[in-house]
């Protein structure tokens, strides 16, 4: 059993820690959280401010903190030979992000997986089979309609704001709505605030509405999907889900971690990994 | 550019040979075939009885011949230090074949993708995904309707059968039905044959029919399709195709070629070659 520590105490941090528990080679070992306070439903795992103020010393660390946060603290981790994986979603910064983790695993001579939630992580590995079916394909890939973790974060950290949720809603061909529901706090500047949002990376790409709400808990709602899609003149393929977001997010990351303790030092993207790693069963049964 | 061989140049064969043309890494040296004609549509592409007597030593060979004819094939290859893919298709014998292709693979210093085709091949990345993602849902693999090419030429191959086509019918939860039209020969034993075909492993796990007919090019369409499910209490996810079969299984088989050069010598199920080794594209791109 391979003793691991999850990183975060959030959505994700949670379901990690439940998908940990189902897990047959597995076992939660503690929550490293800013205020090491006890987790509630695990009382009886240790909590700590740092992963080496916990009593074991984790062979594994599950990062769930906002993707902003993760590499700094997953870099050293690494350096100290602790594998790691994480579920960073911001797309274009990804390909720099993984050379230096793969500097800092091959030191500590441990593997990380990286973008291993659902997008890019599951995903990207639908869309490189899709392509390797269908070169000349035409790839799309919908979300939603769903809250974002990512990007409800992402406007969370913003100043100025106390609370936020971020809908995603599906336009068809790859393309995207995003809702972004907030709540200010005292005396911050609404126009400041909105701009603040709308010029961050996470939206500036897409369609995006901020509505200033009283309280986010009428829009917060963990169900999402996706549907991707690859066409070819008439053939066709799609992936489709309706998932509950965290829970399918910690699974991913359990599986991941599973997989990063079989790879050769280094850091991984999903789909350079062998799928059969990311399995806890016997193979021969998938066949 | 590598040079490749196609053993077979039936449907399977002649999609392999189209997808081969448009793949930027490899390049289509010979067709293999029992009787060294040249194949209608590649008629600048050099035939011969074996890869052996081809003007160019090919460095990888796609098998299409039917699977119970390919491991001796195979085998040889492998030994002679040429890599290969197949499509085998006999589920219950694929561990026990791919432990010898191991030994030949790794005496001739290359290595094999076997069960390269949509399934077990693609399927069951997509299995081991869902199953990852899912681990205590319930995964269920409904084929067709649709002529399996596999369960045809089974039933081809049997004594007093001329010609024939079997179409699966899916009957939900991963249960299927099989309608066979065959073609006799003259002076065949209707009993004797029917008898043969249905105790054929092809078949003796279905429910299946079998109807004698004058001519299966009613029968013959190469249109085909899966539906593969994850369940996991109200969560689920999907894939589903409908695609040209021939089309499908030979864009798999080349991209499979590709990812056969990039493995350590041996013989390797799809789910255990990283995704990303299956396509000729940039993996950032899919992220």
């Amino acid at each position: 059993m391979k003793k691991i520590a999850i990183i975060g105490a959030g959505n994700v941090g949670i379901a990690a820690a439940k998908a940990l528990l189902e897990a047959p080679d597995m076992e939660l070992c503690g929550f490293v959280r800013r205020k090491a306070k006890l987790v509630p439903g695990f009382e009886n795992v240790p909590a700590a401010k740092s992963v080496f103020e916990l009593p074991e010393k984790p062979e594994g660390a599950i990062i769930t903190v906002p993707s902003r946060l993760a590499e700094p603290i997953e870099r050293k981790l690494l350096e100290n030979g602790i594998y790691t994986v994480d579920a960073f979603d911001i797309h274009e910064k990804l390909s720099a992000m993984r050379k230096r983790l793969d500097v800092s695993a091959k030191a500590g001579k441990v593997s990380a997986i990286i973008g291993a939630g659902w997008d890019p992580g599951l995903d990207s590995v639908i869309r490189t089979l899709m392509s390797a079916s269908f070169p000349k394909g035409k790839i799309s890939t919908n979300f939603g309609p769903g809250m974002s973790m990512g990007h409800s974060a992402a406007v969370r950290a913003v100043d100025g704001v106390l609370d936020a949720v971020s809908v995603t809603i599906p336009l068809g061909s790859g393309k995207h709505a995003r809702k972004i529901y907030a709540v200010l706090e005292e005396n911050a500047d609404k126009k400041a605030v909105e701009h603040a949002i709308l010029s961050d990376g996470y939206f500036e790409h897409d369609e995006c509405s901020v509505e200033f709400v009283k309280d986010v808990a009428p829009f917060f709602n963990t169900e999402h999907g996706v549907f991707i899609e690859n066409i070819f003149e008439n053939q066709k393929m799609n992936f489709k889900m309706r998932i509950d977001n965290p829970t399918l997010t910690g699974n991913v990351l359990v599986s991941a971690m599973r997989a990063a303790f079989l790879q050769k030092p280094g850091a991984y993207f999903m789909p350079e990994v062998p799928t059969c790693d990311f399995y806890a069963g016997n193979l021969e049964t998938l066949l």
